[in-house]
């Protein structure tokens, strides 16, 4: 929130002895014999009110029975209670004296002179929200995902998270980039691939839009630069802490590149500036959470098949010959980066041709290889990236090679038929870069509602 | 795209003399005898070049034998060619000397020296993109939307569309509000009603999301002003010139409001906001369609029993007994305080109970109407809106009222239970305002592309 709108902010800026009001929610109520300290929340912004025995609390009761004396405040019409009657989690209006206490959060806190009940709960809450971190598993924590997120602390991942897509929207559209909004229901088989949700879209077979590609690769030969930030879906059978089944892809596309390399240049000039916001603006998230920001210099290169090696020898064991990084080897690597480079992160390139998509386009010194890239964070791939085939003939060539079928990607190709710049373009999966920023080890905890193959609730 | 990093702004910088390099695509080639102008695009910017006869191009062909010597310009290694090898939509690099010419458009043209190919299309476009508006239906326009929107009139309506999302989450940015990003896979009967997806999710019953309302009211307790704008999903058979299948909504929700009123004060100057933006940043494609920017006052308010009243009385009908008005209702309406109070907008309030969903507020004063609203922009329903219930007890009781099932809406019920201030909050169809915005009749217009009962793709 905006520092000047917050409760705190306010508080801060009145005089010693001046009568303000306020909105929030009693986060605790701390009785201290005569005086109850009540802390009190409106969004991320906390103000410590003392509350003296006397004072009185205007319930609901009497707002319904005049709703016009109930705005008079401190009107004693009607039946008064005591501060028994505050619960936590209760909305108040609180009007009071400011009083300047070195000892209080904010240099200050309010002395209570009335208290206007807004909305009570039913209920107390089901877990602990209002003392440190939440002490509970992240199977309950999400369960309760609604209200966990009531902890600061808990809130304040997804303040970053908010962050991270600032920055990176702000420095795209700086960058000259156009932001699209790209459908998600698309025909059966425009993709393609395992790994897709299936549905009944009127009588015809429909799907769940695994990635925008083909549409921000459409806008390219429009705008030039795009991109898009959206839910993207994988039927992945997966469950593990690094996989999600609906995540926010952060995606752009670029058009009259000279090389992947373009494209892994406007990722750093982008990672820059999200964490550049992130410190300027996310101090208090940062700080709370104990999040360091990464510093980013000129990002260290390998190449796939000498991360592969790298990988092996750092672990003692022989190359594994399959045609992407474990887990293992990632996180092999993002340490040996961090403790020789002393870099968060590291692109990995010329990926194996077998195991990126047919729209990848092939190094023409090695076409085994692709002129495409990921980049590791700490040890695991938030990014794939690469340069695509813009030419028409080559990409028939492609499909040919793979045994597919032009006729499921005719308006797809129509692109390439009418002529397309040389391109390239990548996704950021947001989940994941909150995560490893975060220093969090499962992706979930970076999700405000995560998905899974057991999850789909709340 | 900001103007700095754009073709022409590059041109009209230089100094008359200067040899400057421009990429984009051949947009258009206008042969007149010994010399041919070639109108250069990328993004939205154009650049005229003139082409002398005898000047070389330099083909893929040599580029491919000889890379580095292509990097050289004018290199007359191998075979060249002259400008009868040049094709429309080619992406091509240019070099020339940049004249002042007071008849071209930016007063400024390139005289090229030297221009390599750097993609060719296979094929003509399949339509004229180059001569002033796309002369073709809608429906082939919309087949062929990918490349369609290669003219300049059709990619510039979502540039405007880019100017509204990005005017909507500044300003509410700026008002305290937290961006979020919540799931669009959801469990079956979440939030009930028709006109929704279904699919299979491992074995699970799931939904696709029709709004983010639960969660955004969840968060309403964690960041008290939170907003989303993200695709929604509507599987509504009506096959009309107001409706998408998928569209993108642009959702707010805030909490501690005093009514509705806070909401539609939100909404004013939300809109404000982002035709100012328009005006600021995007004043040529404003000026391209000829679009005219509403001028936002106050924006009327009328309470929905007196709409119907009122626009049976400009009709001449009798008052239609539906509890929504009707396309031709909201048309009439439109104009009348276009005319009477010279604004595009007005805000029709306390719609009828039974027609708003179960977890608007009733008004206490006459709990057969909400605490509701919709904003009509030239005759359009564009956003509906109002106060939510937030008080546990009054919330079971309304499901009990309407035969809903508690326990379908568990997770929803816990934030009440919890206690939940007084909040309310919109959804801004973005389709729909670009629409009207743009003076267009049907909102597929205002999609890229869109999705209704029988378009799934492109």
């Amino acid at each position: 929130m905006k520092k000047e709108m917050e409760m705190a902010w306010i508080l801060c800026q009145a005089e010693d002895g001046q009568e303000i009001s306020l909105r929030g929610s009693i986060h605790a109520l701390r009785p201290m014999g005569e005086i109850t300290f009540l802390i009190l929340r409106r969004g991320q912004s906390f103000v410590q009110c003392v509350w003296e025995e006397g004072c009185k609390v205007l319930t609901e009761e009497e707002q319904e029975d005049g709703a016009d004396a109930a705005k008079g405040r401190r009107t004693t019409e009607g039946q008064t209670k005591d501060q028994k009657a505050l619960r936590e989690e209760m909305a108040v209006e609180i009007t009071g004296i400011v009083r300047k206490e070195p000892r209080a959060i904010h240099g200050a806190e309010l002395r209570v002179s009335a208290l206007r009940i807004l909305s009570r709960p039913a209920e107390p809450m089901p877990l602990c929200i209002n003392k440190g971190r939440v002490k509970a598993s992240l199977e309950t924590r999400l369960n309760l995902r609604s209200v966990t997120l009531r902890n600061p602390l808990e809130a304040a991942r997804f303040r970053i998270q908010e962050g991270l897509v600032r920055g990176f929207r702000d420095y795209l559209h700086g960058q000259g980039f156009t932001e699209v909004h790209t459908p998600k229901l698309i025909a059966k088989g425009a993709e393609g691939g395992a790994n897709i949700f299936h549905l009944q879209y009127f009588g015809q077979q429909a799907e769940l839009a695994q990635s925008p590609q083909f549409y921000k690769q459409a806008l390219v030969g429009v705008y030039d630069r795009v991109f898009e930030v959206g839910p993207v879906f994988r039927a992945e059978k997966h469950n593990t802490v690094r996989h999600l089944n609906e995540y926010v892809s952060m995606d752009l596309e670029m058009g009259y590149i000279d090389g992947f390399e373009d494209v892994m240049e406007m990722e750093t000039g982008a990672l820059k500036a999200m964490f550049r916001l992130l410190e300027e603006e996310y101090d208090r998230e940062l700080s709370a959470l104990g999040v360091e920001v990464p510093q980013i210099g000129r990002i260290p290169r390998i190449r796939f098949d000498e991360a592969k090696e790298l990988a092996a020898q750092l672990s003692g064991r022989p190359v594994s010959r399959t045609g992407d990084l474990g887990p293992e080897e990632e996180a092999v690597l993002g340490r040996y980066f961090r403790e020789q480079m002393g870099s968060d992160f590291v692109f990995v390139t010329h990926y194996p041709s077998r195991k990126r998509p047919f729209y990848a386009m092939d190094d023409p010194k090695d076409p085994r290889v692709t002129l495409s890239f990921d980049l590791l964070f700490r040890g695991l791939e938030v990014t794939t990236g690469g340069q695509r085939i813009h030419d028409y003939g080559r990409m028939m060539q492609k499909l040919e090679d793979r045994g597919m079928d032009p006729e499921e990607l005719s308006s797809y190709l129509m692109i390439f038929r009418c002529g397309m710049p040389p391109h390239g373009g990548l996704g950021i999966g947001l989940e994941r870069l909150t995560m490893k920023l975060l220093g969090e080890d499962n992706v979930r905890e970076a999700s405000l509602y995560p998905r899974d193959v057991k999850r789909l609730t709340p």
